[in-house]
């Protein structure tokens, strides 16, 4: 398999480190052992969170900070909630060929086709660790850069799901179908809602961006195309939503001996 | 049934007529012919919307502004893109009463405790439209107020979905179960899960704020208290994702014939 290739060939700017605000977010940056914290910011009014998480990591000593510390490093109307972190990215040296060791492993993944809307990003991540996806894929261009407004709306779901950007998106769908994956895209002007296909097996899910779909040479490595179902007049959910749906509509199919939570 | 004393008690500010901003949501209020259109502003580059749109309304004349208007009315940070409108509110004098004249309109009504958040409430409302919710139902307080950050998050919704304001929310619940309704609410620590449960019938979805959930007495309102399947290790959907799957499950479970679509 040639996924290595799809590692990542980028600039650290942003990635190798980055800030995460907001409680949630911090919170679960803090009591994830395995994340690398390198420095934690806080208001004087986020001192309790201070003494309930301070002493986690050995070495963290926080740094209160005031609200102007906190504006000209986010932005003045950034959510922060008074708390951020430095961290090392988790994932930086990732690839899709590390997921694919565990051969009973059926959780899915979540191929993102040019979506660019942090938030949106945030969510589908939050909603990739509630239904158990394995990883978050995105294209190496035409992706949001990692900003903490990701990681707020993930809500501390960074820690259990893996980001991987892949320089070609199209091999690496072809790449994970050779590994026994079928490729499912979401296209509302599918004659098949998604209900209706049996989602029992190895999967990728592919969602395109709001304003344009997926891409043509996306769309030609899907195996199927389906819909969600809707009442009509109103059609369009948003790319977060359908991620989102398509993750649940997994899970409710699969009987829970078919995930590997790990 | 007394849910006429539930309708709007309230001041005008803001609520009678407000600003919608956002292509989308702009684009969807002038074309719903019983949208009234007070104002529509736009800046130099948003001049092939009116091209597009502009004759609509006959009697509405467009101003262009600048950006500093913009950021004077919406806030440096916006996301207006460039075009807004200020409209009357369509269901200003709406109340629970005026959508139950029809007994075979099987819609489900989407109840928010204490959702403050405008974004998602406007997701809510976006779902609520794709999957035929007939209206979403918040409390007097505690509920956002009407602000385009709604309108732009509903991208057009707001125009197929009435949001309903009620002074006193578990009597609202009680008066629709007299009408045959059964409550359902959402509350991630019961043991059976939603697609379990058999929902074609006429449903009230409970949906709680994220921090705290649902009130007490709303709990105590329910008939039933459902989950979504999760793996285990993080749980936590944000409140608008799990309004989202909880109107996708009730739609899948539906037939077509079971939903007048309005």
């Amino acid at each position: 398999m040639s996924t290595k290739i799809h590692a990542h060939s980028r600039s650290d700017k942003n990635r190798n480190s980055f800030w995460i605000y907001g409680k949630h977010a911090v919170k679960a940056a803090i009591l994830n052992k395995e994340r690398k914290i390198l420095r934690l910011i806080l208001l004087e009014s986020c001192k309790d969170f201070l003494e309930e998480y301070g002493s986690v990591h050995e070495s963290l000593q926080a740094e209160l900070v005031d609200k102007n510390y906190f504006a000209a490093k986010f932005g003045k109307d950034a959510t922060h909630q008074g708390c951020a972190v430095l961290v090392k990215d988790l994932h930086f040296h990732l690839c899709l060929e590390d997921l694919l060791t565990d051969e009973s492993d059926n959780r899915p993944f979540m191929f993102l086709d040019q979506i660019t809307d942090p938030q949106n990003l945030g969510s589908i991540l939050r909603a990739s660790a509630v239904f158990g996806a394995r990883a978050v894929v995105v294209p190496e261009h035409n992706s949001p850069e990692f900003s903490p407004a990701i990681w707020k709306a993930a809500s501390g779901a960074a820690e259990y799901v893996p980001i991987i950007r892949v320089i070609n998106f199209v091999h690496a769908i072809n790449d994970l179908k050779k590994h026994g994956f079928w490729c499912v895209g979401l296209d509302e002007k599918s004659s098949k809602t998604m209900s209706e296909m049996d989602l029992e097996r190895k999967l990728i899910v592919v969602i395109g961006s709001e304003g344009t779909g997926m891409r043509r040479l996306t769309r030609e490595s899907c195996d199927f195309l389906v819909k969600l179902p809707g009442i009509g007049s109103f059609t369009t959910l948003n790319a977060a939503q359908a991620a989102t749906i398509s993750l649940y509509e997994i899970r409710r199919q699969c009987t829970s001996h078919c995930f590997a939570t790990g």
